[in-house]
């Protein structure tokens, strides 16, 4: 229908709470997640062990057979593009125009949560079903989309399925193996270029995603506009010492270069958190060579990633570690820059505007995790909306978001897709 | 001969430098040292190319078979004892009396260099040639023994043979593998028992060995007398933090366990470095969980290893890091105390008295490298004798010692054993 139409007949606002064109149903939303939770469920678990769904495992297979009948139960038809990535169109009455696409992922971690990935899926099956029932048509069409392999667990190749469609990843990187899985989920490696999307093929690109983090929980919101996805800076740092026998090295001459790690990973933490903001970084990882404990170490190497939506503020902060008298004789060299991806403004005004007219305070804040939604942010405009995650907890079977914030973020999504499709 | 004789014989006092009555021959000892070298050399390498003769390789089954030559033409005949240290019985006049033993071991770590152990088995040869030359039969007999698999790379059982001799190891340590071993180089596993020696079954032990460290270097020094070989502890830290994403967790609710165990290093260093003297300390290696560039470090183990002569310090230390703040919540547990071996006052005295015979000054000195000697202290006397590592380098084909330090080593050895048996 046209937009003038839609806004006639929810009374000229989405009168939320009140009967409306189109309403989510936040039990039928529950229901489909606790049904999908069963593929990759731990023998004899329940819903809150979690769930090893990871990409192109059988549980993926049996969860991407549940989602693709869910969508037909929804009068869709999807369809496996080459990459895997599922796809399934609503007509419009204009179906010339670029859709509306929205959706996001339902492979896991290994040992992962029921809501990373399957609520925005899941909420975009909910969306077209609620639209169904309140018999609307939209200008525009829309398309649903569950992504491949968005954790990138199985390949090392995270948000998969969106970056061959973005055309960050192409053939280069199927190797046998990959090639096997794509067709064990319907995929074809041989056509991996025609699942290549062009720049302008949708009108606007939505995810609804559970935050992972825990600001929202904790200023007690219930959704947040996503500003764009952080850069994240991935810096190879290495500490020179010489390794020497720990028993007969007089202390005064050593040069121990975990010691000199140690001083290092203190001054990086402290520069990431001299300034004000939201950056963050971190030290995870660590190798001492050659790692005995009866001898002094000769090298450390550690990786140091630090995630802002501001490049100018990521280099602003490695040059102040690169100044610090403990970062002297270190080498610190840059091993990849993933690209920061800003959600369309336009589209966080839109994501606000709705979550003011539902009475929900919805704060701008980066996505300091990857999403697909990144990769679309090269072919469109993006915008993403973000429910709270309890403790902050994501990729752990003790990952949880409340089922209203659920709904509510599904509700969220259906009044953006409903005026950006008119 | 009698002792008196003897001392008639030298004109009342070891005259080094003017005609005595048993001499060393320097270049015959530099001479066995670069035949030996050749077995475990690189292929294609020279002597400056080091060794890789791991106990029980091909490489120590051909060396151990050229020092055994040697023996034989020193006029001995070497026996092979069940755990494979090979024994050399040189009669005295009271073949009744606990014989002076002396020796060293000639494995070595990969690419390891041709002192560490050779000097000391070598030199023990090049003793009995002198004495033989000379004519001179002891009051006490003499013994020289080659201790099998002293570095313990093959099996993780350092100074095998002499832990067996001692009883500190027994046949619970003789896996399968092991006891194919040491068929090969001679020995028998199942008479692994017979290779204990008893208490008192030697009047003295003594041990010519290469520093591995810089410290007579140094100092200028040419010799060192050892005051006994330095107690080991080691502890397991276990640093607990808490593993999140590295992306969504704020910087200021982060639990990071490598941040933790950064500032317990710099803490620990500084508490081992506090006291005056030349305890050391070391800690070489560090595992994080889980280890990702990108999840906050949710564990740190490390160990921790000190070393002095008194355990009371190493206690101490111990005590002040426990004390820290960086401490505060850190585990840290003994996993394992080598206890010090202190080196017979006599047999320091004996060596230092011979020394400054010599014209020589020769420094007291903890060994802080482990050493066969450590387990003969528990069964008579023990004492050392070191000569200058160069640049304090060893288990390294740049491992050197000066040629003529090795013929002073030598020469020491000999004046103690002579006056020691007699």
């Amino acid at each position: 229908m046209r937009r003038r139409e839609f806004l006639a007949s929810t009374g000229g606002a989405l009168a939320w709470g009140a009967p409306a064109a189109a309403v989510i149903n936040a039990g039928r939303l529950r229901r489909s997640l606790e049904e999908l939770s069963v593929f990759g469920r731990p023998a004899g678990g329940t819903f809150a062990d979690g769930v090893s769904r990871v990409a192109f495992s059988d549980a993926d297979v049996a969860g991407r057979r549940y989602v693709m009948g869910e969508m037909r139960k929804a009068q869709l038809d999807p369809r496996i593009d080459p990459a895997g990535n599922i796809f399934a169109r609503r007509a419009g009455t204009e179906n010339s125009l670029p859709p509306v696409l929205f959706g996001s992922h339902i492979d896991s971690v290994p040992q992962g949560g029921n809501f990373d990935g399957d609520v925005g899926s899941l909420a975009a099956i909910e969306v077209i079903r609620a639209l169904n029932e309140a018999k609307i048509t939209t200008r525009r069409p829309l398309e649903i989309v569950v992504w491949t392999s968005e954790e990138g667990v199985a390949f090392g190749l995270g948000t998969f399925g969106s970056r061959i469609a973005s055309g960050e990843l192409g053939s280069e990187v199927l190797t046998t193996e990959l090639r096997q899985a794509l067709s064990k989920i319907g995929g074809d490696g041989s056509r991996i270029g025609e699942a290549r999307r062009a720049k302008g093929s949708f009108h606007a690109y939505l995810e609804l995603h559970i935050e992972q983090g825990p600001r929202l929980e904790r200023l007690g919101l219930r959704a947040g506009v996503v500003e764009g996805i952080v850069a994240i800076d991935r810096y190879d740092v290495a500490v020179h010492g010489m390794a020497n026998h720990a028993g007969t090295t007089p202390m005064a001459e050593r040069k121990d270069a975990l010691l000199g790690a140690a001083r290092f990973i203190i001054a990086a933490h402290e520069e990431i958190r001299r300034e004000e903001g939201t950056q963050v970084g971190n030290i995870g990882e660590i190798q001492v060579t050659p790692g005995a404990p009866n001898v002094v170490p000769g090298e450390a190497r550690l990786t140091l990633e630090m995630r802002d939506l501001s490049t100018a503020k990521l280099d602003r902060i490695i040059g102040r570690i690169r100044a610090r008298p403990e970062a002297a004789g270190v080498e610190i060299k840059l091993r990849n820059r993933t690209e920061p991806a800003l959600a369309a403004p336009h589209l966080q005004a839109l994501i606000e505007k709705h979550a003011a007219a539902m009475g929900i305070k919805a704060p701008r804040m980066p996505s300091f995790a990857g999403h697909d939604a990144a990769s679309m942010a090269q072919l469109g405009p993006m915008g993403m909306i973000f429910i709270p995650s309890i403790g902050g907890i994501s990729h752990s079977p003790r990952e949880f978001s409340r089922w209203e914030d659920c709904a509510t973020g599904a509700m969220l999504l259906l009044a953006c897709v409903v005026e950006l499709a008119g």
